[in-house]
């Protein structure tokens, strides 16, 4: 798109200006045309100040999820290569799955700015206010078995939930198996999807819905933000740039078979061991102290009769 | 469709005739129509004569796979219900899948006369040379865990074997996980696909094809066909019909829960346990005695060393 390639236009002389004459000659259009794509480009939201003899100068971005800026000079090996970007879709885990049937390449990012019906683990709906948070799904190859798919929900979570500590010095915390957790509350969830053969991946689908900017009282009950706990709003670009580097660096250390050192620094995040805890699936509730995540993902509870008991599924309730 | 209902008033009078009158009261059409379709369903095989002053007789179907012949007073809870048969397609699978994504139910099947781009495990290619074999998919949507989902590759090998020795008298046995032998040679192959999140099934789509009527010479080595191993050409109709029959009684076990009985049965079929085998996986190989399969569906392999290893996945050669 010429409106892409005018803010690259402008990237390339970040610190100066650039005249209305260089980027027609660069880009081969009329002086005209030039004009309109900075019209447009400012009713999206870019700052673009005209200087006279000095020419275009961009002062800001708007916080906008596109390719364009999430993508500008992002440092990964495999993650966010490619970026499609949408203002509303139905859900980006949707139509990231259409996209991998298609033969998408691994890494690829479908992010929307709203979802019209954003799902959640187990069926659940997931709220997502237009603009406010990130909404993103990513497709992923692995040459795994579907039993270890759940070291993948595993090391999303640790990557927001690090993201924010790193970045933000916010306690972030993660709930067993995909919860990340601020003062208890939930900003992020992750749900995992696969499509399969019983000894074969063909495809993963990391779907990530992050409250970033949003209003505690646009959110459901235990919900909250980024922004709600730090007080002051922040950059989506700049969480979701770093959400995508932590991705990439502990798929690399999946990939190469390290997984025990995904767990143990997910363990550092863990706000549930040593805790008791009830876990529910389906009609099913049981109790016990959270000792443990084993390498296959699963909790490991110890039961009042003394003996331990895996759990590879449902929502764990803290119990104080 | 009229051809269809053509078929049912045949079928309501089985053992007598009916009268081109009759048939145009019944469907409300002219006896001009009904004659035209009575011609299409001769084109398409059917034996239909007509007799002076009795009326028309239905005294032969063709051996071909549609939803009228496959689905006529079929005795069963869940699968083949819905039958969407289909002259040529790309893979049942993959019709299935799309059906499965738009909320198809549980036990539909999908069935082809041919494939042009069917598919075996670990995306090899499967032979499905035109109105020679079975090649059918079914929908299923298991209250389970992934993990769980190795269970239905193993009653649905197990449903094939039992069809086949229990109304062919031929010996069928299983080589784990998936593949139907007879004489050593392979006559069926299973291709279980899951849609899934990490603790929770979407849907299973089970690939079934059947070498029924197929010369060896249209097979690729190491295959055979049960009429090769018959001697004789059989109704596949009828093998198909009591192949929905065993994976009905054979889904409602696994759903109630007892996989156990399933893998008692299984193992009864095995040509593998008690032999020394190699698997392979990837780029690895591994060889032991085939000991057991547990309830994950996992072989279990007495190592040399011992120490006995669980495989859940690969190819099993087996050594003499």
């Amino acid at each position: 798109m010429l409106d892409d390639k005018i803010l690259s236009c402008f990237k390339k002389n970040e610190e100066g200006y650039i005249s209305g004459e260089e980027m027609s000659r660069e880009l081969g259009i009329s002086r005209a045309a030039v004009w309109k794509h900075i019209e447009n480009l400012r009713e999206e939201g870019y700052g673009i100040v005209a200087f006279p003899h000095l020419g275009y100068k961009l002062i800001s971005i708007p916080d906008r999820l596109t390719e364009a800026e999430l993508g500008w000079r992002l440092k990964t090996d495999t993650i966010a290569k490619k970026i499609y970007s949408y203002k509303e879709i139905s859900s980006t885990n949707d139509t990231a799955h259409d996209l991998a049937m298609a033969g998408e390449k691994e890494g690829s990012i479908v992010i929307a700015e709203s979802q019209t019906a954003g799902r959640g683990r187990m069926g659940r709906k997931w709220t997502s206010p237009k603009s406010k948070g990130a909404y993103f799904s990513v497709i992923l190859r692995p040459n795994i078995l579907p039993k270890e798919v759940p070291g993948i929900t595993l090391f999303s979570a640790l990557s927001v939930a690090k993201t924010i500590r790193e970045t933000l010095s916010l306690d972030a915390f993660i709930k067993w198996p995909n919860d990340v957790l601020i003062d208890s509350q939930k900003i992020c969830g992750v749900l995992t999807e696969m499509n399969a053969e019983t000894d074969k991946i063909n495809f993963v689908i990391i779907g990530i819905g992050i409250n970033i900017n949003t209003k505690k009282e646009d959110l459901p009950k235990g919900a909250t933000s980024i922004m709600e706990e730090l007080g002051r709003e922040l950059s989506r670009i700049e969480a979701v740039r770093g959400i995508f580097k932590n991705l990439d660096k502990y798929y690399k250390l999946f990939k190469s078979g390290n997984i025990g050192e995904i767990i143990k620094e997910y363990k550092e995040f863990s706000n549930f061991l040593g805790t008791r805890v009830q876990v529910a699936y389906h009609d099913t509730k049981i109790e016990g102290y959270a000792i443990d995540v084993d390498s296959d993902g699963a909790l490991i509870l110890r039961m009042d009769s003394g003996l331990n008991e895996r759990i590879l599924a449902g929502d764990v309730i803290m119990l104080r």
